[in-house]
């Protein structure tokens, strides 16, 4: 219905200033990514994104996916557009030469993945799952395992799936059950079925490599004993081509609420005899391994928040500039647009906000990654890991979840039109959904937040980073135009401070109490994070006032934007925190067997 | 999925003590509802829902409807649940005795309404009509009108529509074009086009009376030149059967997110020389009359909101108990259902919460319905419709939200099942997300409780309400067990009358920045609401503790729910009453030129 427009400026706003981009392209490995060339590949992905992935994704929606005698068949145009997809190099983008990867850092990598999720989601799962297999099989597989599948996964000949759920193995990899038998030859056999594979069979590529958790005869009970395995689609030939069918097969495919073009598969492994694989890593350290694609993907999938919400924020402006209803609520007069009534301005700086929050976020965290992976000095890169491994279930929970509520709210300001669905909104919405499932809910980033990333080390990254807001909060208050932002924002960080402190003042014994706290202090903190990177926005935007390249009302708009986050988002830090502190009393006392 | 178990229980506690059952049941022409009919009709009404519609729910969204020459034909089903449901007499059955209904109290039909829509929402809109209709016609129509149409509308003999929206008027009925022609034998023609017509063509009936808004030649512009016509499908014979086809015809239906199984036409009125239509009431008077029926529609959307949410809860519940996944966090032991988990029963009382908060302010305003309308005392009437009408855009706008908020979070406990439509709770989901957009969005129930209910009469209503709220407050704060209640109530009532001190504080230059409070003021406003209902809840549950015939763990189970609620939905307010304060400055700084 509306064209998609790249936000290039913000993005770029983003990247230059509070990201860091400069410092991320003085670090070793990180040369090319010079201003010039982030322009041009901000610019090319955004042609890109509005000229080829947005005019196929409702046609995904409509289509779906197809199986036919074992065979999934994807939507009208998947193909072409994967070929053109491939070829120029989008696969690759961020992952090493040395593999066919054009090596540039995350930090530009993700405003391209932004894109992608902005305009097809559904077919930017294909690519997504090539980039986390690539960064697993780096870490994990044998040089030679490297040069046989790792090319091909990088540049995107062969398509990537990650196999972990089994039907009663969902959240719960402890419950694995699918067997792997070594053979004589060194390889292994496997058998069992895997539900919930994205792009788990399709034709768009000549093979499909999948990693596949498993068990090996002898491995111990729970997650202990998952073991890892490359599984592909045809076997190779001594050339490696591709040639025997192995004994993998979709038996079916999922009937999703949304994103109906990526086919979701039912794998069934040794229906005929084992399906042949290769042990990846040490046995019995799978697990590990798979946690290095997953945390991949989990930032992923809090960028498909921001790409989300992104385009559905442009739907809701570009129909409220056009849709005339209503008259001024002061003058009375008619034929005005509806994004001149107050409730309809709301609700757009609500969405822009959040938007703007979660790219400053997940924009900065991505810098992180790269500050983590090439900083030259020890304990610059180790403290940089920390803050990624700290808030990956926070840019994955948060930014999901936040993600939902934006498209939520574009179907709002489209009224009835926006439960039809031809304006295209409604399948925002659909799709959305599935972001605060998949790769671990929302509830079990919670759980990872509060247990491995916080309690495990006694809070120490998480009184770190908040050490890092404080200076942020010092430079607010310094600056006379934003006092106010410090007095907000020194309140959420002293709500940040003593939930934070409650959390790990409870002794063992109350686990089940810190527990029930665990997802409202990840909205809690997300929150608070969001208002950190919009305050540094501010504070960069106050600067930017005076410098004659930048638009001045787009600095004071960003200003104005991070005063409503405050007062509509920030606010809500307090609300958090209560239920924090009272949700566990309620839930002991709670008869659950009579609810 | 999981059977519909109808929540008696629940409904009889809520009914016989703070929505004052008994109270109406004295009431003059409410004699009927005594409790053993009121126990009788909710157990059939259990029985039909459970038995007969819920189990052409998914058929209906899987079938959805199809229009083929100018026909619609609904689900497989739904013809027969129909007949059944009009025989057993279930359309009329809070419609006058006088027109053929069974003239009980709305307190009783209001939970039975709970059921149809916890059950098929899709099916229950087209009765629902009718009662609107019945409301409308009863008011407003000549006594010779309610003859010929008043009773086929209460038995459900014919169906009813509302025709207001335009392709050009939405939410905005001023802009109206459909005209009707004055007739020299007294009747009229309908010209023009209706779109969003629930239920506007359909075989389930051998009638429909639509009522249409349209305007007359000489008519004044904007909403005081709408008058009011009855355009049936078919015209009547003498005998006053329906005969030769009127000149309205369906031309298309809408593709929607959810609810399937109702079909949203496109009417065309008058393409072959017009519709024959007939005045009802005044001249230039219909929006008055079509605002009775739209008045009792939109708390019917109040109550499909905790109808959708009952439904929605149970299914999380349920399975909850049977999904079996991960270890307890505090002994390590395994083979647990999720219910145990910590953030999953979280996840469960706060739908219970909510579930119970809306419905208690339901029968609660229910009874107020009642109460003004068959008080003897013109006093006491009076004060409650004056109640109704402040209320009546919380109940539509507050329910309607918090009902997609609980089926969102359901889905959220069912994980990857939930985005898989076999579950069935993905299409409550789905269905859920036009009630807060059908019968006025939340934007203008907002922008009604600010401007109509609010500021035209000075707040007094809303004050006189308040001072209610503080009554209860003071019962809890003299019961030692509630204590700790009073005093969280009372903070939340402080910052409700400072936010509506503040709103009554602006004058009129500021209207932008009062507009731009009203959807946080509303959800203030309605979560506060929950909260008193749940006070007078938790107060009739302790009182109870002692008395044999009440199970004490339900009483319990209630108090916590309500330190549930208060910890978890009742410390919002006071981050929406800072939005209130601020969000019209952040609108009127921002340059909206520039998005």
């Amino acid at each position: 219905m509306y064209d998609y427009q790249a936000p290039l400026r913000d993005m770029q706003f983003i990247l230059s200033t509070i990201a860091g981009l400069d410092e991320i392209a003085a670090l070793p490995n990180c040369e090319e990514a010079s201003n010039d060339v982030v322009s041009a590949v901000l610019e090319e992905a955004g042609k890109f994104a509005a000229g080829v992935l947005a005019p196929l994704n409702r046609v995904g929606d409509i289509q779906g996916c197809r199986l036919a005698d074992g065979v999934v068949h994807t939507p009208e145009g998947w193909q072409a557009a994967y070929d053109q997809f491939r070829e120029a190099g989008w696969v690759g983008l961020a992952l090493p030469q040395e593999y066919g990867g054009q090596g540039l850092p995350k930090l530009i990598s993700t405003p391209v993945w932004e894109m992608w999720f902005s305009t097809n989601m559904a077919f930017a799962m294909l690519p997504q799952l090539n980039v986390g297999q690539a960064e697993a099989l780096q870490i994990a597989a044998s040089e030679e395992q490297k040069q046989i599948w790792l090319h091909k996964v990088v540049s995107g000949e062969w398509g990537s799936t990650m196999n972990l759920t089994e039907p009663q193995a969902g959240s719960d990899l402890a419950a694995t059950r699918t067997k792997a038998v070594p053979q004589e030859d060194g390889t292994y056999k496997l058998f069992g079925q895997k539900i919930f594979i994205s792009y788990g069979e399709h034709e768009l590529t000549p093979n499909i490599v999948h990693l596949v958790l498993a068990r090996l005869p002898d491995a111990p009970a729970g997650v202990k004993g998952l073991s890892l395995f490359i599984v592909p689609k045809y076997l190779l030939d001594a050339e490696g081509n591709p040639s025997t069918r192995n004994d993998v097969r979709c038996i079916s495919i999922e009937h999703k609420m949304g994103i109906h073009g990526s086919p979701t598969c039912t794998l069934s492994y040794g229906d005929e005899g084992g399906a042949i694989g290769y042990l990846v890593g040490e046995a019995n350290r799978g697990l590990e391994t798979m946690f290095i694609m997953m945390n991949e993907a989990r930032f992923g999938v809090g960028v498909q928040g921001v790409g989300l919400a992104e385009r559905a924020y442009q739907y809701a402006v570009n129909y409220a500039r056009t849709r005339v209803q209503g008259r001024d609520a002061m003058t009375g007069e008619t034929g005005l647009p509806i994004i001149c009534h107050p409730d309809v301005q709301r609700a757009i700086l609500s969405m822009r906000a959040r938007v703007m929050a979660m790219r400053s976020l997940l924009y900065t965290a991505a810098g992180w990654f790269d500050l983590a992976h090439h900083h030259p000095e020890q304990a610059v890169a180790d403290k940089y890991r920390r803050y990624v491994d700290l808030l990956m279930p926070v840019a994955k929970g948060w930014c999901t979840e936040v993600g939902n509520e934006v498209c939520d709210d574009a179907i709002q300001v489209f009224g009835g039109m926006g439960f039809v669905e031809e304006t295209g909104i409604a399948q925002y919405f659909r799709d959305a959904r599935i972001i605060t499932i998949y790769e671990g809910t929302t509830g079990i980033q919670a759980n990872d937040l509060i247990g491995r990333k916080i309690l495990r080390e006694q809070g120490a990254t998480l009184y770190e980073l908040m050490a890092d807001m404080q200076h942020t909060q010092q430079m607010l208050a310094q600056s006379a135009a934003l006092n106010n932002l410090a007095i907000h924002f020194q309140t959420m960080l002293g709500t940040l401070q003593k939930a934070s402190d409650w959390i790990l003042a409870q002794d063992k014994n109350q686990q089940a109490q810190v527990l029930a706290a665990a997802t409202p202090f990840l909205y809690l903190l997300g929150t608070a994070c969001g208002a950190w990177q919009l305050a540094r926005l501010a504070l960069v935007a106050e600067e930017k006032k005076a410098d004659a390249a930048i638009d001045p009302i787009y600095s004071q708009n960003l200003i104005e934007l991070t005063h409503f986050y405050f007062h509509t988002f920030g606010v809500q830090i307090a609300a958090y925190a209560e239920t924090v502190n009272n949700a566990g009393t309620s839930l002991a006392r709670f008869d659950f067997n009579q609810t």
